[in-house]
């Protein structure tokens, strides 16, 4: 099963893939998107998505693992993080795959085996679980492959799956649509 | 010039389309996308992208107005609210459009002269000045027809255009994608 975890931001967008068979895990690879600066936020949104499409394809993914939020500093970064995450969960459902949603908590019990574990003991720890050579960088792809490795440790068993819809619900043709009739003349 | 405004939303994503000639504004259509209980936040975001994408081409829309979000009942709700918004933004980039925003402040100055207008005062006024026999419902299409109403009597003058990126960042091909070598053999 190859898993690819996504940490999504609207300047920089982490993933991180991972092979695994139940009980062994293999790092595939990592990076992130980073845009460039004074990038409007529309263009950075394609930006995120489009990256993020071509990762799951070159990566051949299986299945896509991700962050739950829900805390943020303030209202106005909430909304902006919604914004990078919204266009990264689309890429994710666009390309068939399945969601898989895990608490900050969750991904760090399942890396270090304790719910509160430190930013840096984080990077260690999936620096160790994956037999890497130096810890990854950025934090982003670290943090991304860290909810992969959560994934692969628990199968699922503890993540929240994102309920997949009735086949006839999936697409936009099935939305409703409510249309006032045009404008009678006057 | 033809302006579709939004007023995105996780569970109805309003839209309304207006042509205008700079001080004549016409009525073209409006409506809302929703989404059946039920749906996965996955499965809405798509249903969003999708259904926004088909009306902007069918709609020959020029431009997308939006509002633009500062303040919302918490964070977790600000999070959500900023999936909708970050799917919407992203199939108006995606059809080429530019995308304005305009503050709450600024569409309720517009519509009725006075920047803390009601909802209620809003909606007749939308429906006075396209010349409606109803005030357009659900009130997701008249907020959507309410921010094309903003754009079209100010021309762009007064709200934010997303600075279009040079055309060498558009597309993920110029994000930076960082990658750590692959595992070495043990």
């Amino acid at each position: 099963m190859r898993i690819v975890g996504i940490d999504p931001g609207s300047v920089r967008t982490g993933y991180g893939c991972v092979d695994t068979d139940g009980s062994r895990h293999r790092f595939v690879t990592c990076g992130a998107l980073s845009n460039a600066a004074g990038v409007s936020l529309p263009d950075r949104l394609r930006a995120i998505h489009d990256g993020l499409a071509h990762v799951l394809r070159e990566a051949k993914a299986e299945c896509v693992a991700i962050e739950s939020v829900f805390h943020a500093k303030n209202v106005r970064s909430a909304l902006i993080l919604g914004h990078a995450r919204g266009v990264a969960v689309l890429a994710a459902v666009e390309a068939g795959l399945p969601v898989i949603e895990y608490t900050p908590a969750q991904i760090k019990a399942a890396v270090t085996g304790y719910g509160r574990a430190e930013k840096a003991q984080m990077q260690q720890m999936v620096k160790l679980l994956l037999g890497l050579d130096t810890a990854p960088t950025p934090h982003d792809a670290a943090d991304a492959l860290a909810v992969a490795i959560c994934h692969a440790h628990t199968g699922g068993a503890v993540g929240h799956t994102a309920t997949p819809a009735p086949r006839h619900l999936r697409s936009w043709r099935h939305v409703k649509i409510e249309q006032l009739g045009r404008r009678q003349a006057p």
